[in-house]
């Protein structure tokens, strides 16, 4: 037996489970502040329930793990945090609405490994359930600028809206049967180019005529004001007319400064019914891929568990993209724990243990030495893990009651009380 | 298909998510204050590593969730946070010792259902690798006396040592290859009584003079002192010497305020070899169950990964009794959401939107009106949500710069200011 991790699932040692945590820490935070709550769905699911009706595809469902359990049921894990919320909103018909939640965990899928693809990652959705209005909409893109803004990265939020995106093919005379492969291959236009996009377009059946009205539309530069004039001077339908409205409110709730209309942003799910927006760094040069995305879609809760309609909206998102943009942008030098301070005693351990009980109460996280080490090897072992502050207690300073706080980057030394210790420490 | 969740798994509402994030964040300050870092491992293990070694004995590999991905490759789920724990240090030899981890994560299995036992629930462990010292085993005392002290929950540790164990039976002379069923059958004292379990180790064929011998020291009642003195003057031989050393020890690094030693504690997995301990509320009649259990566990690690020694010492608090004695204690009345205030416009959206956001910078989780609901109906729904404050916002207010908070359980209005709302609802 040779020690290893299954295929596709890392390990996150200290290193970089701290600034994972701080992420996700900040996004909970954000979510309350926009009165989400915490909604927790087992990883273990039934096989029959989750694979009752996925909107996106039965693609979904091969890259599902499944299993038995010792009485034969057939479960799997889950593959994302949507169709569990939509059955636990099947689950409690009585369930006050708009609902509100936000989930932070795991999902897993048997797919094929590329770089940055895992089968067991993490997902961080917040969604409205039950409001059909723009306000909801509204809300998931504040949630994203005011993460942003928050954690200094310098984003836009490009956004569109299916409706006008329909009513831009319908004006384009693409029937209504290929909107929905349109939609797939203009999803692509952004990695791979108008060129190969049209061609596709063009294997698909799609007329020409119709494909280059849409992509010479669809690939209008300006201001967002500019771009709804555009549309709405060279067509009109009702669908498009409903996109224009949808987008006209939306943006009458939000602060427009980073939000732009992408008339190709088309979000590749199926399930998507209205506004749909994806998070880019301003410098695509820096970092290409999205690091939030979501959308309104109301029909897919009702789809799944039958009887009424759920409007619902939502935003996802991507840890993994999160956090390797902060990671390339703070490169933070080798912080392996979270210890702020540690102690070494000079044949002082007791009175150590009680100054270190004291920092711990004034907020300080403290380790000590746990193995009688002497001074040096312990100031190697604090410099190595990336522990700021040094505090050496021998029997002369514990006489004066001050002790010798060293400060491990700059090296600088100081005697000081435990009083004071905390508040240099922090 | 009937929406269902799997067997032995649960939803946690936001009711009671929000309760058990409050524990699990409480637990993680407190790990973090006493130098414990995070360590992500993933759910999915491959099950020739997992199956490998187990220490408890081979029962739990039966009840493992085992599957196989597309590949073929055989996969299972992890059942504790310990053996990856010892896979992670196994894979990383170079890592700096002592290693201090804490690990908060679902663990899954495949048995049967009872009251209080599920098939998916969360495990909460620190340990610390590398040192032999008593220092880490007082640090895994010490992190429950202030953890239990920081919730309120008046609790009790009750501490045995695994050497004085061995020394008391050896001279009781209990033969060494009786001795883990015995320890398996002391460790049922408290549950089943002494009479039932003199019978079943009779049952095992060990000696009736032997059994009441050691029957007699392990109920002893006293102060710890006067425990080890009686233990001291009746007996004596290697092994009782050692125990008694570390417990003196340990003793001496701890504040024994509510620490306890209990002679027939003997906590049932295999791999503990030195101190033992187990904390449970004071009025054992109030809940019985243990919130946390923990030891030190110096040979599983060598033995698993193979090659050289890794002393560990670690204590895991229960989640699911924990939140039980807290759900106990203090009903909170029908929280069912993180939002503290709610704001109800009257035809004045817009300026609600930008109110929201300026409670939401002074740092106040806020949440409005997303369903163009009329004022009662609003209030109606804060109130079911359990949301403590209201702030309704119509026209004739904006013009004054004051707007109307209502305290949602006394009734009381006032008249405030954006600046004046969040210093209220904080």
């Amino acid at each position: 037996m040779k020690l290893m991790n299954a295929r596709g699932t890392r390990d996150f040692g200290p290193e970089e489970k701290i600034v994972r945590q701080k992420i996700v820490d900040m996004l909970r935070k954000s979510f309350e502040l926009y009165g989400f709550s915490p909604l927790e769905t087992p990883i273990i699911e039934r096989f029959d329930v989750l694979s009752a009706k996925y909107a996106g595809g039965a693609e979904i469902m091969k890259e599902t793990f499944k299993f038995n359990d010792q009485g034969e049921r057939e479960l799997c894990l889950r593959y994302d945090l949507t169709v569990p919320l939509a059955r636990f909103v099947g689950m409690n018909p009585k369930m006050k609405m708009p609902f509100k939640r936000y989930a932070i965990g795991r999902v897993f899928r048997d797919g094929p490994i590329k770089t940055g693809r895992y089968r067991e990652f993490w997902q961080c959705d917040v969604d409205i359930i039950g409001s059909k209005s723009m306000l909801a909409d509204a809300q998931c893109i504040q949630i994203a600028q005011k993460f942003f803004a928050d954690i200094e990265l310098d984003v836009n939020i490009e956004f569109n809206n299916r409706k006008l995106l329909d009513g831009m093919m319908e004006s384009c005379g693409i029937p209504e049967e290929k909107r929905m492969d349109t939609i797939l291959e203009v999803d692509k236009l952004r990695k791979t180019g108008i060129e190969s996009v049209k061609n596709e377009m063009n294997k698909k059946g799609i007329e020409e005529d119709s494909v280059n009205k849409l992509m010479e539309l669809i690939s209008m530069q300006g201001t967002n004001a500019e771009k709804l004039d555009k549309v709405r001077s060279a067509m009109a339908n009702q669908k498009l007319a409903e996109g224009l409205k949808e987008i006209e409110e939306l943006l009458s709730y939000v602060d427009e400064k980073n939000i732009v209309l992408n008339l190709s942003l088309a979000r590749g799910l199926s399930y998507y019914t209205g506004p749909v927006y994806e998070v880019f760094l301003k410098d695509k040069k820096l970092f290409s891929s999205s690091l939030a995305a979501g959308g309104r879609w109301d029909k897919m809760i009702g789809d799944f568990i039958g009887g009424r309609e759920y409007p619902a909206v939502g935003i996802s998102f991507g840890i993994e993209p999160i956090t390797t943009v902060i990671g390339n942008n703070r490169k933070e030098e080798g912080i392996r724990t979270v210890t702020q301070l540690y102690v070494i005693p000079i044949q002082t351990t007791k009175k150590c243990i009680e100054i270190a009980e004291k920092t711990r109460t004034g907020g300080v996280n403290t380790d000590m030495d746990l193995m009688s080490r002497g001074v040096s090897k312990n100031l190697d072992y604090a410099n190595k893990m990336g522990i700021p502050y040094v505090l050496i207690v021998g029997e002369e300073e514990i006489k004066q009651g001050k002790y010798k706080l060293k400060d491990m980057k700059s090296g600088d030394e100081k005697m000081v009380s435990v009083e004071e210790v905390c508040d240099m420490v922090k």
